[in-house]
């Protein structure tokens, strides 16, 4: 189970996703097939993907039953242990993140959120007091949080960053424009948008070359 | 060019960003052993993305010179073409996204942005009209727009992209927690958050596991 490739990973979450609209409509069974065709994938590798989770890898006739793949991907995925994370730089992208009500079912709380320009009367949008970013160390340590979130501009992401490692913080979910640097035996995961953006500029221009 | 493989395309822009910051420090040349290092990667693997980009493959003594190379990724990423976008769903994502600054360097111009709860009154963060969905595909026509951003909650997501196909859209940047369903020529890069968790929440896993 360990040596799960990060394709196979990321692919996950979708498949949970299209197994939980498949359960909502009541459907018991579903092959590899049907998912390959529905994310265009290859069936053998939605099949290798699928047989980790699966003793006898689905059913010649009926396929992967679906009430079971979503139990074990979500556990897999560690999505039904709830992780709390703290979150630094409470601005449009900060309050996104902190109102997004699908962290739920992917097992992560934000359990408290920081700024540098704030006191106690400001509140996130759950109506949560934010914490001036000073607080940050202590209270990283008193909740034992493990996973910080950043959401600072980029010129201060590096100092956030630095703060959350000396404060315990072990992984880091970064979306500012910047590359932090980190010790060896820290975990971080970007969101680089610019990444995102050059990969779907390239399929734009090939689409468009093949018109 | 055409061949250039998508983990190559991924790691370009934290690259420019790298040699941006060497270039407003006056650093002339860089090797790929430096690069390298800063990314924690295979220094073959950098000296083999950077070839694309420069001719003779950085000379032996003193590297590839930075400025020469910002040139060539920032024309090959399309940052210096700039590309218009419709965005639809003005909620905080949305306007965190209309309000980030980032995307001039990357050459996106959100040119118009669109919500079906709005009237004339509505702005965006600068003070731009946000026009109601209906408008869309006539906007997407006149305005000859490629390139459509959904922000929109998780439940529309699907018609907001099947309106924009049907308006001549042919590359979609998804931010719902959906899984969409587009023809054969169409473009689609998903931000999957719950992707994104699962691979930090695997590292986390494996470095608290190595403590």
């Amino acid at each position: 189970m360990n040596v799960i490739s990060k394709e196979t990973l990321a692919r996950l979450p979708s498949y949970l996703r299209y197994l939980t609209e498949l359960n909502k409509a009541n459907v018991e069974n579903v092959s590899s097939t049907l998912i390959a065709e529905r994310f265009k994938l290859n069936s053998v590798s939605v099949r290798k993907d699928l047989a980790i989770f699966s003793v006898d890898g689905g059913k010649p006739k009926t396929g992967f039953c679906v009430k079971e793949l979503i139990k074990e991907i979500s556990e897999f995925l560690g999505f039904n242990n709830t992780k709390d994370a703290v979150l630094v730089g409470v601005g449009k992208l900060g309050s996104a993140l902190l109102g997004y009500k699908g962290f739920d079912n992917y097992g992560l709380n934000i359990i408290a959120s920081f700024d540098s320009k704030t006191d106690i009367n400001l509140a996130d949008p759950q109506g949560r007091v934010i914490f001036h970013t000073r607080r940050l160390p202590q209270m990283v340590k008193d909740l034992g949080v493990r996973i910080g979130i950043i959401t600072v501009p980029a010129e201060s992401a590096q100092s956030v960053c630095d703060i959350m490692v000396n404060s315990g913080i072990k992984a880091i979910w970064n979306f500012s424009p910047t590359n932090l640097i980190v010790p060896e035996n820290i975990a971080v995961k970007n969101e680089d948008m610019a990444a995102s953006l050059a990969l779907l500029s390239q399929k734009l221009t090939d689409i468009l070359n093949n018109e």
